[in-house]
């Protein structure tokens, strides 16, 4: 069992979301938004990610880290700006030493709704409904609980391959 | 005076370029390209890039930044990559807490070859002509290097118009 930190990233809020156990008994441990607002410079906007997920990543001495694998953006602006985020994250998830893990959003949609075609709205009351939230989680940080519980039905079936095939650690 | 580094980020190969002195007397003080290789991942890219520029800022005793403005990327997975990148540039900026200073790429064209039109080769040779260096750069740390000029520049015509209007410490 290991301690999963899954994080939605973007340069104006970043969501974020630990999630502790195996898949089918999940537990959610924190979730929230970390806001960087859109009317200060980027810079400013980045060393504030910095430092808060340093923070999340200590404070709740996380194990693993999953995050969306991106592959089309809107367009080449919004792209530049998410990237500028994803990169501070990738940078903090390096320095400690941390192993990450990055799904794609239609992998994230079927761990999680059984259809790669879910809507937002969807994503929100599912993630809540698996995981007993008592509040509606808001939507950045429902889709980084999403991911941090996609990497944890992706172990689990990894590790009952292993078993079934007398394979230790196996890795696919 | 003061001493401005300028950074032409990228994922793969990252060139910088430190100059002192004012605009028509520049001095190159150092340049060249930080390599990140392209087979490894990205988060450990962006953790030497991380060190590495946090050590240039240190050891050169840097006042300013400068760093081209981005408008339009080839396509959206190229600017994710630059993305992530210029994200971590931004950042070590930031936590340096030097100011940092943005100019589109036709800006930089025109303050060094005098046309907004300037071929890749071109800019070599001007820059290499321009601050009397014993070879060719290479092109990455020649882009920097025009860069940080253009904000030589520029700072020097602020200068020069506030000192005409005798205002102090203007800013256009």
């Amino acid at each position: 069992m290991s301690r999963i930190l899954g994080i939605d990233p973007g340069s104006r809020v970043t969501g974020y979301g630990i999630v502790d156990g195996d898949w089918g008994s999940a537990r959610c441990i924190a979730y929230g938004t970390i806001r960087l607002g859109d009317d200060r410079p980027m810079g400013a906007r980045l060393a504030d990610l910095y430092v808060a997920l340093g923070r999340l990543v200590r404070e709740h001495a996380v194990d693993e880290v999953a995050v969306e694998r991106v592959f089309v953006a809107r367009n080449a602006d919004s792209a530049l700006k998410l990237g500028h985020a994803r990169g501070v994250v990738l940078l903090v998830v390096e320095q400690a030493g941390l192993p990450l893990h990055e799904y794609t959003p239609a992998q994230v949609k079927k761990s999680v709704t059984g259809s790669g075609r879910a809507i937002k709205g969807q994503m929100v009351s599912l993630v809540r409904a698996i995981l007993g939230l008592d509040a509606d989680p808001p939507e950045d940080a429902a889709d980084a609980l999403a991911i941090a519980m996609t990497h944890q039905m992706r172990a689990g079936s990894r590790a009952m391959f292993a078993e079934a095939l007398g394979v230790k650690g196996g890795q696919w």
